[in-house]
């Protein structure tokens, strides 16, 4: 490392993103994207004069993405703030809107604690059930206004809160901020966007990288009242003001204003991830219930690593964590109905040749 | 502002971006974008099968523009890092490459200050000699190892150091990291980066914004040693790993790639800038030796702020800033022949008015 790397930072342990290899074709069902490509006017309005435009700096309010965020959710557009990617808003709110530091599951989207690190955050870690539910009184009792980060559905189990259950958190604490992270909402969970009308202590984060099909675009979205976004604002204009390049932006209000496609393919998913589940229950997978594009499966007969490397030896990549409490499982991207088939028949291929 | 908001941020003065007017069609020679559009294999790569692929995450290594970046400057791609624009980069280096504190002229992009401050930094302002030009003696005194941010040519004067004069402020301290801030070099200016394979506490951050009429897309990049090229990517890894997207990655890589096309170009607006200056010169405009793409030009006759205000009613945008020592100046950028024409008659009109 660089001598003129600064101390505090030489022990972080960065992110690790799936993997993207490089040595063949794979069926790629390892970082949740949409096997669909974007709507059809993003496909159309990606063209010559787009790119002729690229000359001139993008919006650094992103007005147009905000307002068409709003109006789909029913908010004002004072009440959104646009970022490059959702990691770009759960960076700045661990960083700006924490100060007495992070809450999380012990298992959860494993980027909190990445931050918590990097902003050096005192931290309280909440233990999932064994089955990985969340007992909602054990987030209440997490004390001392530490910020908590709550991925509903949580990742990487698709274990989804109902509103009430996290309606009752904001209340159990109205001096502790609660950040609800709902990169997997549209998949069959019911969003908490409504209940930033009426708490300041809600933040909700979204992407468009999931049922938005815009996983290469970077863009994502927070949800709050007017004063927590001009936080969030203040921050982006200290560190990249012009965050959102001007075709995401331009990619970001066309995906939000075609409501038929966005239900179309959420409900292919939400189809394909049952037909999945209930593939992988008749040969003796188990499962928690994934309100995500995911499942969260283990078998009997084998290791979650064994599964994983099994899986891409026949050219289907899922993804592994190899982590205490969830080393028995893999996580399986809900793509097309023929890469399920895919994923399935690889999966017999390889139980065929263990039992050999 | 929200009571969630960080207490250390709440005083934070956010940078300012040069105004983006909607309430007219404005000659916009105040962000020191291009006139021309990105060469024409950007105008031919964005169409309906590259936004198809933004279904999928862009590669979080941006490897294709590192290879194409360090193939132009005749460096390692390991001497490589690439941004979510040039700003990203200055603020990975003021996070996490400025331990001892920064140092800067008290005339520069004014940015570094709020660099500074969000991250609690000592700083040491280096004052501008009065014709705005840099003394390097005073900037090898400027001492406690403090990282040193050097736009070259500087903003908003446009003035540049030939590399013997930065090399000699490397060589004065060899335990102090400069960063030189190449934004402007590709207008006349000549670059350091070959300095970076000889010496290890030296950074050179570029942009595709000026140059290489990427504005809108948000691409920047940085090239060092390999040791502090890592550095960089753990923070981009803790923060945001996906920091580039797609499009923008396939657009740095065609616009790298396209020579001809990069020195056609500059060597216009080059042009433009002498033909600008001579004009504003036979007007009594006082400017600074700019070898940037923008001049930086007062006038006897009137306030900077009158000119800006002038200009503005006559439909030309450029940048005034109401600052100690500059609020005589305006910043010119340099657009078209056509554009440069508009200004000098809008200013003529101006003139002429104010002696009526």
């Amino acid at each position: 490392m660089s001598r003129f790397f600064d101390s505090k930072f030489m022990s972080l342990e960065a992110y690790v993103p799936g993997e993207q290899p490089r040595d063949k074709k794979y069926i790629k069902l390892n970082t949740n994207e949409s096997p669909f490509p974007p709507c059809p006017a993003v496909l159309e309005a990606m063209n010559r004069s787009a790119a002729a435009d690229l000359r001139l700096y993008s919006d650094p309010t992103s007005l147009e993405v905000k307002r068409a965020v709003a109006d789909f959710y029913g908010v004002a557009p004072e009440c959104v703030f646009v970022s490059n990617g959702s990691d770009e808003a759960l960076n700045f709110l661990f960083m700006a809107f924490a100060e007495n530091g992070a809450a999380y599951p012990d298992i959860t989207y494993g980027f909190y604690q990445v931050f918590a690190d990097l902003y050096g955050k005192k931290t309280a870690v909440v233990p999932l059930e064994e089955d990985f539910s969340i007992d909602p009184a054990k987030l209440k009792q997490c004390t001392e206004n530490r910020t908590l980060f709550l991925a509903n559905p949580n990742a990487p189990t698709g274990i989804c809160l109902p509103p009430d259950v996290i309606e009752s958190i904001l209340l159990a604490g109205r001096d502790r901020l609660v950040v609800v992270d709902e990169a997997y909402i549209d998949f069959g969970g019911e969003s908490v966007i409504p209940l930033t009308q009426k708490y300041d202590n809600l933040a909700v984060v979204q992407t468009f990288s999931k049922s938005r099909q815009l996983a290469g675009a970077r863009l994502g979205f927070t949800i709050a009242n007017p004063a927590l976004i001009d936080g969030l604002e203040k921050i982006k204009y200290s560190t990249n003001p012009y965050n959102v390049n001007r075709l995401t932006q331009l990619c970001g209000v066309l995906a939000m204003q075609d409501r038929v496609y966005f239900d179309k393919t959420r409900a292919q998913i939400i189809e394909n991830r049952a037909y999945t589940a209930a593939e992988l229950k008749k040969r003796g997978f188990a499962m928690t219930d994934s309100r995500a594009n995911f499942l969260f499966a283990r078998s009997d007969r084998m290791s979650g690593r064994d599964y994983y490397d099994g899986l891409r030896e026949r050219g289907v990549l899922v993804r592994y964590f190899d982590k205490t409490r969830i080393y028995d499982y893999v996580r399986i991207t809900i793509g097309s109905r023929a890469e399920m088939d895919a994923l399935i028949a690889a999966t017999d291929d390889l139980l065929a040749e263990r039992e050999a």
